[in-house]
């Protein structure tokens, strides 16, 4: 069964130290959770995942739903058996996508860009659940609080996550009212649901709306509060700007009941990180680390950057052909004990999807090093020091 | 230092048990050898490659000097360690691929298509070797007997192949016939740049050629036992039939010093390997396992298949959808033993890279097994009950 315990909390902030308990083992928080879209990570094999030290893996509703078919996951015997990952599962709900494909793109979106991009594939959006194209096929697919629910019943994952309507940044404050009016509706659809066709094992989060506006966020919070869910999930628009992004994710951290689990949607950056952890958030996702990873992109502490304006450490890069040293003295991944910058810069000037494969090892390891080090950070109530150590140039 | 022992001889054949001695370890003949071309087998980290039970990887001597450079390798301290592979290990000489390529696809050539294919890159064969343009960047190359050996050494494989001309099928005899008598100057040539630049560590194997003619064929294994090589590689042209592929291996094949180390080139067929085996072939080598294996075809039992005319169990086939097995009960590999044929059919649907990874591994965690069967068959001396039991539908 599920089940949240704060071991430990900060006195400089919200920040703590926790434990997700599930029916696939446990999750020491702050965690990080990796993307395994299509029910898998990416030209990684699970034994690799698992050796980085990955404690929880999220796979997505809306792919998975589409291709290939939540009865026939369920009929596996449910994601972790299809995937071969036996740990702690994620599914979200699927809203972020529909609505993401629906308005062109909601990634831009969310962080606030002006323009819609893409090419639609939302055709409605009713009180029932919202209608939208299929990319694989075009056919016409309907997604309910109900449908997405029972889809993530038939994947079997630990955690799941509400059905919403993911509002974007550029709409004006009663579009955002109302739809985070509609969201809350849709979360009681989604409880009931789990209530009637779940098997009490999967825990179910709330998503937190209400964009930038502070009491739509306290409206939004108050009712996750009250109602049986067993954790928050802080979604919809963050603003367009870094610091507006800490002030909505404190705002609205700081509403939610502090004996629940707090995740994060979608937010993957060092600082942000570091952040969000202050915030009292307990676990994040984003798709970035494994997805850098295939165009060379290692992450690494900032110090080890040559270039003081790089984020990442790009092996495309002339300079490594010649480097015959690991990516990173300092990791301890399969990648770095095993293989040089030049061998993995090789890979990606001859075009071998090996190289991908390589640095998305060191970049979950890497990811999975920094959250071990939050922890024992935590432990010491000392975030300060590891955020020097992980974001100095 | 290379060493080659007999270890047990067939009474019906001229199959037999042997054993390769290498600075890198051993191989127990016959086996195959898998081709990792640009200093890795595509989408497979090292430590699947290893178990998977591989005795011996080969790498490309035309691909690794255009990119990254055999300086640059050596400089990494040559491909065992740039690879991570630790095993035994194979250069070509790039003679195949330089003549390839110059006469447009010599694949089919070897293989006896009579009309050219591709874009021909090959400018100039002199007595000292060849120019080719190189497919990175059109700068003209020059590949020489010299050369490629010293190439070889750089990158400092286990065993090494001379650098011969590769000679078509659709040539006349004469053309074979003073082809082959380069070929054997050029073999000179690298034994001698061997044997100056060389550490005395790595094998040198002399190619055998005379395309389909016997009495080159004898010429050229005379040559070859006349002079102080460490074993031989069947190369040239071998007809344009599976039979007429038979008849030549097992000609050449019995010219050959019975004392040395015989590869046969390019061949990877379940049955042309039965049929090698009992040739007298040791090594045999072919990309086909791991290639067939990224478009979604798996290597099994001819009895295993379920369309009695398919050579593989094409896993993009609709008919896995919903097949909970794995793609091989009697294979202990990984994917075998972890994954279904549903999931990996998921995976190629939704173009997901490691699916042909997945596959990969099986094909050559079976080609192992196939090898260790012929190896235990050949110990009981009954190759027949094995042939039939791996290709019989």
């Amino acid at each position: 069964m599920f089940k949240f315990d704060v071991l430990k909390n900060s006195k400089y902030s919200r920040a703590r130290l926790g434990k997700i308990t599930t029916p696939h083992g446990d999750v020491l928080t702050p965690a990080f959770i990796f993307c395994g879209t299509k029910a898998n990570i990416k030209g990684v094999t699970i034994d690799h995942v698992k050796n980085a030290g990955t404690q929880i893996m999220l796979s997505n509703t809306y792919h998975l739903m589409l291709q290939p078919g939540s009865e026939l996951v369920r009929d596996a015997g449910g994601l972790h058996k299809f995937t071969g990952w036996s740990g702690p599962m994620f599914t979200d709900s699927g809203g972020f996508q529909v609505f993401s494909l629906g308005h062109g793109g909601v990634q831009s979106e969310i962080k606030g860009a002006q323009q819609f991009q893409g090419k639609k594939t939302l055709l409605k959006i009713t009180e029932d659940g919202a209608f939208f194209k299929s990319y694989i096929d075009g056919r016409i697919v309907e997604l309910t609080p109900e449908i997405s629910t029972k889809v993530q019943i038939d994947l079997g994952a630990d955690i799941i996550v509400c059905f919403d309507e993911c509002t974007p940044y550029h709409v004006n404050k009663l579009y955002t009212s109302n739809s985070m009016e509609k969201s809350k509706r849709w979360g009681l659809r989604c409880l009931d649901t789990l209530n009637q066709y779940g098997n009490g094992q999967q825990a179910l989060l709330a998503v937190i709306q209400g964009g930038v506006y502070s009491d739509l966020r306290a409206e939004s919070a108050q009712f996750a509060n009250e109602n049986d869910f067993h954790g928050f999930a802080i979604g919809g628009s963050l603003g367009c700007t870094k610091s507006q992004m800490y002030q909505i994710v404190d705002m609205t951290s700081e509403m939610l009941d502090r004996s629940k689990y707090v995740h994060l949607l979608g937010i993957g950056g060092i600082e942000d990180i570091f952040n969000g952890v202050r915030c009292g958030i307990d676990t994040f996702d984003c798709v970035a680390p494994t997805r850098i990873a295939r165009h060379g992109s290692a992450i690494v502490k900032r110090k080890y950057l040559t270039e003081k304006t790089a984020r990442y450490l790009n092996l495309n890069n002339a300079i490594y052909k010649n480097d015959h040293n690991p990516i990173d003295h300092d990791c301890d991944c399969y990648t770095c004990r095993n293989f040089t910058r030049s061998y993995v810069h090789h890979l990606f000037k001859a075009k071998e999807i090996l190289g991908g494969t390589l640095v998305s090892i060191h970049n979950m390891r890497t990811m999975n090093r920094l959250f071990e080090d939050i922890r024992k950070a935590l432990d010491v109530d000392d975030l300060n020091s590891a955020q020097k150590e992980w974001c100095e140039y």
